[in-house]
This record gives C-alpha cells, sequence and structure tokens, in this order.
C-alpha cells in the first residue's frame, strides 16, 4: 500500500458529505430575518462590489441592481461603507461558523479535519461570490469596522489551527509546522472562491471530496506498509 | 518512519532553495530595457490598482504617486487600461517564466516539483502587490487584452499540471486527481499573494521551503515502512 491508499477509500466520504452538506444547510446565504428589500440590497452591492471592486463601486451602480431609487437605498443602509460592513460581518460570521461547526462536529480531529475541508471548501465553491467579497475587500472597510471583522478573522484562524493542533497532540494527525501547515490548508479553500467555475467540471461537492483526499495525504499520520 | 518523514530531510533544502533563488534572479520586477519614467509609472499603478482595484482608481491617483502631472503619464501610456494591460501582461509572463524555468530545470519530476513550489510560493511572496494584481484584477481587461493573458495564464496552467503528469506517468509521483490536485497546489502558492506580510513570521525563503515539505506529502509515493 503506498501513500496514494490515504485518499476516500478509508474515509466515508458519502458519510462525510452528508454531516457537511447538513452544516452547510444551516448557514444561508443572508439571515432568514433580514426584510426581502435589506436581502435584495444587500445582494445587489455584493454582486457589484464582486465586479467592480469597493472603490469602483457607487450607490448608484448598486441601486441599478435592485430597481429602487438611491434616495430608497438610504431608507436601510447609511452609506456604501456601511452595506460594505454588513456584508464583510455577516460573510465572516457564516464561514466561522462553518469552521467552528465542523471543529466541534468531528468525532476525533481526523474526522473534524475531513469535516471542516469539506464543508470549508464545499462553502467558498457556493458561495463563491461572497466569499470572494469576504476575503478581498474587508481591507477598505474603516478601522472601527476593520476591528469587529478582524477579530472573526483571527476566530477562523484559530479555531483551524485548533483542529491541526488537536490532532497532532493526539497523534492522530502528522503536521510538521503549524503556521505554515494551517496557512498552506486555508489557502487551498479560500482560493477556490477565486476560480471556481459553475461551469466547471468540478461540482462544490465533487471539489470538497477532492480536497478532503488532499488534506489527510497532508496531515494523517497513520502509518502504511510499503506496497 | 512515518509519513512525516516526507518532509524536507530528504530533499536537500539549500540546494533547492538555491537553484529557486537563481531562477528568480533572472526575473526582476520590471523588465530593465525600460526606461526609469516608465517603471516610476508602471510602479505607481500597481500600487494605487493593488489599494484601490481598477475601476476604484483614477489616472489622477496613479499620478500622485509619481510626482509627473496626468497629461506627462500620456507621453507614456494611452490610457489606465493600457497600464493594466501592461502590468497584467509583464506579470503573467513573469510567473510563466518561474513556472517553465522550473519545470525545464527539474533533474526530474519529484525534483521539478520541489523547485517549481519552491520558486512559485517565493515569487508570490516577494512581489506579492504584483502578483496580487496580477491574479485579481485581469478580469477587468478589455476583451483583446483578456485573450493575451488567458494564453499565458493557459501556458502557466499547463506547465503545473505537465510536472505533476509526468511525475505520475513515470511513477514517482502519486496524483490522484490530476485537474484537482493541481488547482490546490496552484492556490496553496497564489493565496499567499493575498495574506503574506512582510513584517509576519515569515521570510519567502522559509515559505518557499516549508510548502516543498507540504508538496511532497500530497504527491511523493516514495513507500514508506510502518513507524
Amino acid at each position: 500500500m503506498s501513500i496514494a491508499a490515504y485518499g476516500w477509500s478509508d474515509v466515508e466520504p458519502d458519510a462525510i458529505a452528508e454531516r457537511g452538506q447538513h452544516l452547510l444547510a444551516a448557514c444561508p446565504l443572508w439571515p432568514i430575518k433580514f426584510p426581502a428589500t435589506r436581502h435584495l440590497i444587500l445582494q445587489a452591492a455584493l454582486d457589484t462590489f464582486a465586479a467592480r471592486g469597493y472603490h469602483g463601486s457607487t450607490l448608484k451602480d448598486i441601486s441599478r441592481g435592485t430597481g429602487l431609487s438611491t434616495a430608497a437605498l438610504y431608507v436601510h443602509f447609511a452609506s456604501k461603507q456601511d452595506l460594505l460592513f454588513e456584508i464583510s460581518r455577516h460573510g465572516h460570521e457564516v464561514a466561522l461558523e462553518v469552521v467552528e461547526g465542523a471543529a466541534e462536529g468531528g468525532t476525533d480531529p481526523a474526522d473534524a479535519l475531513d469535516l471542516l475541508v469539506y464543508s470549508f471548501t464545499r462553502w467558498h465553491a457556493e458561495q463563491h461570490t461572497l466569499a470572494y467579497v469576504v476575503q478581498h475587500e474587508w481591507t477598505a472597510l474603516d478601522s472601527h469596522h476593520i476591528a469587529v471583522v478582524q477579530q472573526l478573522r483571527g476566530r477562523i484562524q484559530t479555531s483551524f489551527r485548533a483542529v491541526l493542533a488537536d490532532g497532532a497532540n493526539s497523534g492522530e494527525l502528522d503536521v510538521p509546522d503549524l503556521r505554515g501547515a494551517s496557512a498552506a490548508l486555508l489557502s487551498m479553500c479560500i482560493d477556490v472562491a477565486r476560480w471556481f467555475d459553475p461551469e466547471g467540471p468540478y461540482t462544490p461537492d465533487g471539489l470538497g471530496r477532492s480536497y478532503v483526499a488532499l488534506a489527510r495525504r497532508l496531515f494523517v499520520s497513520t502509518p502504511v506498509a510499503s506496497r
């Protein structure tokens, strides 16, 4: 048996995929409690920021996507900055919910790693527009807004690292360089939002499964016999 | 011996780092043949696009970073689009040079993989501003410019996949899913440009070494005995 054998064959892919899908179903694109007009405006702002960047977007560009007047937008949001903050805070909160849900939902660190990589990858594919804006536009926030978002970003990173650190401590995972390894794993998942194409060869589910197999190669240290 | 042993210990880290550094030294930030004013304007445009995005940047913003008037900019570049195209084309050409240089410089596929991951990671850390704009702003190009850049992007992807495919064919590398595996490996390297902080805990060299060890875990199939 070669290292190659550490792929899906061992990890009950359907069971992980089902649990991951269940976890993501509890994390909708926008909070359900929002009224419909608020949803509509946030979605138009998101699409505009994704297409033109925060600095390249005007409230007029955003209102065009809603069918409302720019004046009507002000009933719901104070400014373009306010819209970016709502999107950034919400997007980071959902990402954190996915990460913490997976980290806490694992029966052991290797299982938590599977669930985390599957769910976080799939989320970045399914919600690629939100995820892209969340990861790339938060630096345009005002400093008091940045403080809120950075606190959420810190918790996402901490939760990610904790799964690897727990596994390293228990001997189930083999992590050579905790900081570099968690950066690489986060990058694999997060960068999906940059390149994912719904018309392309992967489904979000298929990509999640493929990345779980890769993550197990990186960190699962169960000894293997030579082939 | 565990999978953990597939790290730096086997791969002569200093030799790979030295060859990677040599490769990158031949890929300067801007072509040497450019006159100084052209350098100055391209650098200001790059910094402005990185900070505000293409759509959020004006020629006035860019000229502010050069000490030249906006009128003086027009002597060298026809438009903001022209500046983005110069930066995008050049940046993709350099990235391709790094990737093809590594792919062709390897003594065998595993060695090419080491050299590729080291050099491409280090380039994204050292030239993080150029690399970020290259990866994220090219979609703002006009369609005839996009065609040029997409051709270069295609060659980068092909060259990356060819290293993994050659290794899989020769049996030196073990690649479970060529498309997904090369996407994940590209993402690990490319996403460095988003988060790399020159003040942070990693040097570009240290990060390159750490990522080579991870890439070997992913794809090197040399059989190991159980520990």
